[in-house]
C-alpha cells in the first residue's frame, strides 16, 4: 500500500495502448460506427489487457435510471430495521440494484440532507424504515421518485406503506393459547402509547371473545419493553390473586422476565402456565429452558415486499395505501400441551 | 401516486423555460462563459422555479472521485457488524461520503459480483467487515482503490486492518476481578477454534500471573457462544469441587447462563462469585439482576477508525498493517466489592 494509489483505467489508456483515438476506442467498445475488424479487435484486446471497466456512472447518464435506491432508516440499523433492510436488500439485489444506506437517527435535518443528497445522485427511489409501527410524517422534501415506507407507515394514506400485522399477532397468540387448553389468559405488554400495543391487545381480545373468554388479571399490564418489566408484571399478576394458566407477552424480553419470576415462584412453564412472546428474537427465545413460543412479525418479508412495491413503482406501476404482512406463530416448549396430572 | 411518475427535471427543461440553449443554461448555472447578467438571472430563476438539482452523477465525471464507498459485510448486518457499520457510516457521513451497503452472506461469488459492480460505479474505496476476528483472505478481485478491513482482518499483513483488542479484553477482566478482591478465577468461553477465544484467554492469564495467580477449575471451559453453554459450564464448574470466587465469561450470553445456575445453586453474585462478561450487549447485561459487568470491545470505534484510514488512503495517505482498538471495562453490579461478612 506504500505505492502511489493506482488510478482507474480510462478509455484514454485503452486508446493509447491500441494506438487509436479515444473516440475510436469508444466506438469499438460500444460496437458502434464503421471500423475495420482489426481495429475493433485491437481495442478490445487493449481493454482486456488493462482490465478496463466501462464507467457505469457515465453510461447511466444516457438512460433515465441509475439502478440505485436510497434506504433511509431512523433506527440506527437497530433490532427492528435490520430484518427489514435485509429483506429489502435481498429483493433489490435480485434486481441488480445497489443500496445507499443512510442512518438519519430520527433527526429531520439529517433526513432532509440525505434525501437531497441522494436526489442529486439521481436515485431511482427510496425505502424509508424505522423502529416503530406508529405512523410518521411523510418525507419533508418534494421527492420526484417513488417512495415506499416499510414497518413505520406514512401518515398520508395516499403513500405506499408495508407494515407488520400486529393485530393478527395478538390473535394468533390468543388462538394458540386456547388451542393448547388454556382458558384464563393474562396480557403483559409495552407502553400503551405504542400503536403496536393497542393492535396486539385488540387481536388477543378478538381471539378470546370468539371462544367466550375475556382477559384475566388486574387488567392489561402496560409497562416497558424490558425483562425488568416482565419480572415486575409477573409479580403483580401473582400477588393479584388472579387465577391464570396462560400469559401473552408483547415482547420476548417481557416474556423472559415473566418466565424467570414464574419459575422462582414455583409455577411451572408450560405445565401450570403457558407463555407466548412476540418478536422471535433468537437469543432470547432459545436462551432459556423451556424455550419460548413466540409470534414472528416477519419483518424480513415486510422489507422484501416494500422493495417489490418500489421496483414496481420505478417500472411505472405505483401502488398506494397500506399493506399488512402476515405474522406467524413459532411454537416451542413454553406452550406444550399440559401433561395429564395423576 | 396514480399520476404518471414525474421525471427528474433536466437542464434542457431549465433552458426551455429560460428561452436559451442547453449550453447557455449550463454556462449560467456553472458560472462560466461570457453571458449577460440578465440571461444568467433568467436561467437561475428558471432552475429555482423548476426545483432543478444539478446532476451529481454528471458532475463527478469531471473529477476523480465519486464520494461513494462500498461497505461489504459477510455478517448479514448482524450483531457484530452493526456497530462497525454505524461507526464507519458516522465517520464517512461527516466527510459527506455516501455508503453502498452490500451483504455478501459469506458467499465468495456474491462478494466478487459486488466488488465488480461497485468498481464499475467508480467507488472511491471499500470497507470490508464480518462477524469474527479470525483473518480472512483478501478480496479476490484486483481492486484499484483503497480497501480497509474492519473487525475481520485481512490475512495479508500488507493490507490495512482495524480490529478489536481481544487480548486486552481478557486482561482487563482479570485485572478487575483481582482488584475487587477475587483470587480464585475460572474461565468459561466459546469454541477454542476462534482467535478471539485464544486471545482473551491469553490476556486473562497475563493478568492472573502478574498477581501470582493461575486459573482455577477443570481447565478453561471451551464451548459455545450461548446461554445454554453458560448454564452447562457453570454446572460442570460447581460439580468439579473447585473453589472459585470469580468467573470471566467470553460472552454476555455465556455469563447470563452461568449467572442463572449460580443463583439456582445458592451462590450469590457478586457476594460469593463475581462475574464478568464480554460484548456489553445491552439487552443481556441490563436484563438480569444483578446487572452484568462486562468488557465492551468498542466495535463502533473499530468502524470509525477503519473509515478514517480509508478516507486518508483515498486522500493519498494509505497505511498498512493491523491496528487494534482498545476495549474498556463497563462495571455494573455483578462485580461489586464483597460485603464484609459478620
Amino acid at each position: 500500500m506504500e505505492q502511489p494509489k493506482p488510478r482507474p483505467v480510462t478509455i484514454r489508456d485503452v486508446a493509447a495502448l491500441a494506438g487509436v483515438s479515444a473516440g475510436t476506442a469508444s466506438k469499438a467498445l460500444n460496437n458502434q460506427g464503421q471500423l475495420r475488424q482489426e481495429t475493433r479487435d485491437r481495442v478490445l484486446a487493449a481493454a482486456k489487457g488493462l482490465k478496463f471497466r466501462p464507467n457505469e456512472t457515465a453510461r447511466s447518464l444516457g438512460s433515465e435510471r441509475t439502478f440505485t435506491v436510497g434506504l433511509l432508516t431512523t433506527d440506527s440499523i437497530g433490532r427492528f430495521s435490520i430484518p427489514v433492510l435485509l429483506g429489502a436488500e435481498d429483493a433489490l439485489a435480485a434486481g441488480t440494484i445497489l443500496v445507499f444506506l443512510c442512518d438519519t437517527r430520527e433527526d429531520p435535518i439529517r433526513e432532509r440532507h440525505y434525501v437531497e443528497t441522494l436526489l442529486s445522485r439521481r436515485v431511482d427511489g427510496f425505502i424509508v424504515t424505522g423502529r416503530r409501527s406508529d405512523p410518521r410524517t411523510p418525507l419533508a422534501v418534494d421527492v420526484p421518485v417513488p417512495v415506499v415506507y416499510a414497518l413505520t407507515p406514512s401518515s398520508d394514506p395516499a403513500d405506499c406503506s408495508v407494515v407488520a400485522d400486529d393485530e393478527q399477532a395478538g390473535r394468533l397468540a390468543g388462538e394458540h393459547l386456547i388451542a393448547t387448553g388454556r382458558s384464563a389468559i393474562a396480557h403483559i405488554t409495552g407502553p400503551a402509547s405504542f400503536d403496536a400495543v393497542g393492535n396486539r391487545e385488540r387481536g388477543l381480545r378478538t381471539a378470546l371473545s370468539s371462544s367466550g373468554l375475556s382477559l384475566v388479571g388486574p387488567g392489561v399490564l402496560y409497562g416497558e419493553w424490558s425483562e425488568a418489566w416482565g419480572r415486575r408484571a409477573a409479580q403483580i399478576l401473582l400477588r393479584s390473586g388472579a387465577q391464570f394458566d396462560g400469559v401473552y407477552c408483547g415482547s420476548d424480553q417481557i416474556a423472559r422476565g415473566a418466565a424467570e419470576v414464574l419459575a422462582a415462584s414455583g409455577r411451572a412453564v408450560p405445565d401450570d402456565v403457558a407463555l407466548v412472546g412476540t418478536d422471535n428474537w433468537d437469543i432470547l427465545v432459545e436462551g432459556r429452558t423451556p424455550t419460548l413460543t413466540t409470534i414472528d412479525l416477519n419483518l424480513h418479508e415486510v422489507g422484501r415486499r416494500a422493495a417489490q412495491r418500489l421496483l414496481a413503482a420505478i417500472d411505472g406501476e405505483p401502488t398506494q395505501g397500506l399493506e399488512t404482512c402476515p405474522s406467524r406463530l413459532v411454537m416451542r416448549e413454553s406452550t406444550e400441551l399440559q401433561r395429564v396430572r395423576d
